[in-house]
C-alpha cells in the first residue's frame, strides 16, 4: 500500500466518518427503539417480541434504502437479511454476522432501571442487550448508512446475517447457512460481540470456546414429604444433588470427570506470552467482580483461567421451598443446570458423554438422576496473521485510536467456529465493548463514547478491506 | 372404677355419640368452610386470611354457645381462647390445644384440585389443612357441641387454645401462655395433631422431635456474572454452596456437625422394643414415600430414624437462573433452608451455634457466608404411664374400636414442650390423622370415616377424664 493509496482511502473514510458525527444523536435514539423490544430468545412466552425485535431490524435497513432486507425463517427464530453489493463484483463482500436476541432480564435480579427501558446516565446506555449485541451489531447499520448517505455508495460489498438465537446456542443457524451458502457468500466475516479491557485498549478476539450445557433432576420421592414424619430414612434429594455436583471438581479447583481434558490443545509459551499481554491482576479480578478472592485453578494465570482453560460452572439450581419462611419438607426433586466452557479441540458431544456418564456413576441408588443436554457448540480458534485480520488491527489503530491486542475470548459465539469451517472464511471478531459493561447482568450497560467510535472504526475498516489484494476465490 | 361407673359413664356418652352421626354432613360441611380460608401463617400478605380463619372459628365457638369465644391477640398471628365451664368447679378442665394456621400449597406443586377448594373424593377431603390440623382441632369442637345439644353439658370441663402460628414454630405462644397462665389452668391438655399408620391402629405420641431451622446464604460475585468471561476464576456461589451442604453429612449418613449428638438421650431396649411395635418395613417405606431405596442411619431400624433420632434436612434450595432454556451466569448468590429435628436432650439454641460455627468454618474465603435462625423448638417427651394417658388409651379402645399404640412423633410441635413444662400438666396427643395423609404435601387429605371417628374417641375421652379419682390441685 502506497502513500497515495493510503491518502485516497483517508479521504474515502473521512465523509462517512464526518457523517457518523454528525448524526451520533438519532444513531442512539434508533438503537433505544430496538434495545426496547425485550427479544428473550430463551423464553417462549417471548417468541412474538423475538420476531418483532427481527421486523424491526428488516424494516430499518429497508429505510436505509436496502431494498432486499427481509426476515428469513428458520426452524426457530428468524434470521435478518439484507445485502447492498453496490460496490461491484471486482469489490470483496463483508459479511456481518450479529444477533438481535438477549438473556432474561428482570427488575428483582437487581437492575436499577427497567432492563427494556434504555437510559442514558454518566455517559452509558443502560439496557438489555445494549452492549450483548444490540449495540454492537447496530454499529455496522450504521456504518453503512454513513457511507450511502455521505459517499452515496460504500468501497465494498456489505451482507447481513442477524440471528435471533444467539443466547439460546444457535440451533438453528448452521442448518440455515447450509441451506443459503450462496446466497451468504463472502470473503471475510465480521462480528462485533465481544469486549475489551478499557477503552484504550482494543481486542480482536481469535478464539471463543465452545459449549456443553446440560440440566440435571434428581428424584427422590413422588411428592414433597413432610419432614418430620419421613426425615432420617429417605435421602433429600437436595442433599443427593449437592453430593453429585460437589463432586464435580476435585480439590486443586480442577474438573473431576474423566476424559474432560483429554483434547485440550496445551498453550504453548509463545500463546501464554500473548495472552499474559491482557494479564488482570487478583486486584483488578477482585475489583471487576466483586468477589473477596480468586478461585481456580493455580496452574495457570487468570485470564488463561477465563479465555484459553474449559471451565464448568452452575448457572442455575433449585429444590424443596424458597419462599418466606419455614417449610418443614422433604423435596421430591432437586435440579441444577450446568455448563461447560470449551477450548480447542474438545468437542462438545464427547463431553456431553463423559459428563453424563459421570454423573450417572456417582449417583446414588437412593435417588433418580436424569440428565439433559440443553445446548452445545464447538470451540474456535483463528491464525491471528490473515490480512483480515491485520486489516482490522489498522482500523483500530485510525478508526478507535488505539493499535489493539488479539485475545483468545473466553465466551462462546457457536457460530463462530461453523461459519469459519463452512464458509471457509476468516471470522474477525472486532470486540466494540467493555468486559465490564455486565453483559447476561443486571445493569448491563453500553459506554456511548464506545459506541461512537466503533461506528467509525467500522467504517475505517470496509475501508481497508477495499485496499487488500483481490484475492482467489475461495470454494 | 366399678361395673356401675362404666355402664353410666357409657350410658352419658352415647346420647352425644349419637348425635354426632346424625349431624355428620353437617360438621364436614363446617370443616369445607373453614379449610377454604387460606390461613398461610408463613406468608405475610396471607396474614389478613389469617385473622379470617382466626374469627370464623370464634363466632363458630360462639354460635355453639360458648359466649366468651374470642380472638386475643399476640406479638403475630392471633389466639382463638373459648371456654365452657359449665361441669363446675370438681370436675376437672381439659385444654385443647389446636392450630388453625397451614403451610403453603400451589397447583403448580402437584395438587389435583385447587388446595383450598375442599372436595370429597373416595372417602376422603383433599385440601390444605384438611388433617393438619382444621379436620383434628376441629374434632373436638364437635364432640363440645354434641354434649351440649344431646345432653345439656359435657361431663368435664373444657378450655380451647387454637394458635395461628403453629407452622412456623410458634413464636408467639410461650408468652401468650405465660401471660395467660390463670386463665388458661387446666387439669391436662389434649393435643390431636399427629398421625398413625392405619386406622386399625391408634397411636398416642408421647414424644416429640423438636426443630432448629436455618437459612444460610452464600455471596460471591456483587451480582450475576457471565460465565464465558468470568467463569474459572470465580467461585461459583453455587457450587460453594453445594461444598458446604455436602460436608453437613459423614459418609455413613450421620450428621457430620462436630458436637451434634452429644446431647442426644441413648434409647433403652425397653423403648426400642416399644417402639418397634410401630415397625416400618422396607418395602412399606418406599410404597408410601415412592423412593427407591431407603438411606440412613444404618445403626437404627426405619421407624427409630423418623421418630427417635435427630435429623437434619435441605428443606429448600435456590441458585441463579431456573427458568426456561441455559443462561450462561455465574449466580452472584446461592442459598439453601435448613432444618435439624431434636430429641431429647438437645437443645435448639445449642444446635445453633454449633451449625452456624461448623458452616463458618467450612466456608472457603472465596465467597462470604450468612447463616440466620428462622426457628427453634425443644423436642418433648412425656411419661406414657399417667391416668390421663391410660384414659387415652381407653377411650380409643371404645369410640375408636381399637387398642392404640404409643409412639415417638417424628414431627414437632413445638407447643407441647412449653405447655407440659410451664403449666405443668400432662399433654396427651391423641393423633386423629394417618401418616399418609400427605400432611404439607401437594394433595394433603383426611378420611372422612376417621374424622367421625375422631369426633366419638374425643366425646369417650372427656367421659373417661371425668371418671378420673379428683387429684391434688398442681400448681
Amino acid at each position: 500500500m502506497d502513500s497515495l493509496q493510503v491518502s485516497e482511502q483517508e479521504q474515502a473514510t473521512e465523509a462517512p466518518r464526518k457523517y457518523s458525527r454528525e448524526h451520533s444523536e438519532r444513531f442512539r435514539h434508533e438503537l433505544h427503539e430496538f434495545i426496547r423490544i425485550p427479544s428473550l430468545s430463551g423464553d417462549p412466552a417471548r417468541a412474538g417480541d423475538v420476531k418483532r425485535a427481527a421486523e424491526w431490524l428488516a424494516a430499518h435497513l429497508h429505510a436505509l434504502g436496502i431494498k432486499n432486507a427481509k426476515v428469513m425463517p428458520t426452524g426457530g427464530h428468524p434470521v435478518v437479511y439484507a445485502e447492498w453489493m453496490g460496490a461491484g463484483p471486482n469489490k470483496p463482500t463483508v459479511l456481518v454476522y450479529g444477533h438481535y436476541d438477549v438473556v432474561p432480564a428482570e427488575m428483582k435480579d437487581g437492575w436499577n432501571t427497567p432492563p427494556f427501558e434504555p437510559v442514558e446516565r454518566g455517559g452509558k446506555i443502560y439496557a438489555r442487550g445494549a452492549t450483548d449485541d444490540k449495540g454492537q451489531l447496530f454499529i455496522h447499520v450504521k456504518a453503512l448508512e454513513s457511507y450511502l448517505e455521505a459517499s452515496g455508495g460504500a468501497p465494498v460489498n456489505v451482507k447481513f446475517l442477524i440471528e435471533g438465537e444467539e443466547e439460546i446456542s444457535s440451533p438453528n443457524l448452521a442448518p440455515f447457512i447450509k441451506r443459503n451458502l450462496k446466497l451468504l457468500k463472502s470473503d471475510v466475516c465480521v462480528i462485533s460481540d465481544s469486549g475489551m479491557r478499557a477503552i484504550e485498549e482494543p481486542a480482536i478476539a481469535h478464539s471463543l470456546r465452545g459449549m456443553t450445557y446440560i440440566e440435571l433432576e434428581v428424584q427422590g420421592p413422588k411428592e414433597d414429604l413432610h419432614s418430620g414424619f419421613w426425615g432420617g430414612a429417605t435421602h433429600n434429594p437436595a442433599l443427593a444433588l449437592v453430593e453429585i455436583l460437589s463432586k464435580l471438581y476435585k480439590p486443586d479447583n480442577t474438573i473431576a470427570v474423566p476424559g474432560f481434558y483429554d483434547d485440550v490443545v496445551p498453550l504453548t509459551a509463545k500463546e501464554r506470552e500473548m495472552i499474559s499481554k491482557a494479564a488482570l491482576t487478583e486486584k483488578q479480578f477482585k475489583e471487576a467482580t466483586g468477589v473477596p478472592a480468586v478461585w481456580g485453578d493455580k496452574k495457570y494465570t487468570i485470564r488463561e483461567r477465563l479465555s484459553a482453560r474449559p471451565t464448568l460452572e452452575i448457572n442455575g439450581m433449585w429444590s424443596g421451598y424458597s419462599g418466606p419462611g419455614p417449610k418443614t419438607i422433604i423435596p421430591a426433586r432437586a435440579g441444577a443446570k450446568v455448563s461447560c466452557r470449551l477450548v480447542g479441540d474438545q468437542d462438545p458431544d464427547k463431553i456431553y458423554k463423559l459428563l453424563s456418564k459421570y454423573i450417572e456413576s456417582i449417583t446414588p441408588p437412593t435417588v433418580k438422576v436424569k440428565v439433559t443436554l440443553l445446548t452445545k457448540g464447538k470451540p474456535a480458534l483463528i491464525p491471528f496473521d490473515l490480512p483480515e485480520m491485520q486489516a482490522a488491527e489498522r482500523a483500530y489503530e485510525k478508526g478507535w485510536g488505539h493499535k489493539p491486542i488479539f485475545t483468545r475470548g473466553g465466551g462462546s459465539i457457536p457460530i463462530v467456529a461453523d461459519i469459519y469451517n463452512m464458509m471457509n472464511i476468516p471470522v474477525v471478531m472486532m470486540g466494540y465493548g467493555l468486559e465490564s459493561d455486565g453483559l447476561h447482568s443486571p445493569n448491563e450497560h453500553y459506554t456511548i463514547e464506545m459506541f461512537h467510535r466503533g461506528v467509525e472504526t467500522a467504517i475505517v475498516y470496509l475501508g481497508e478491506l477495499a485496499q487488500l489484494p483481490r484475492k482467489k476465490v475461495r470454494k
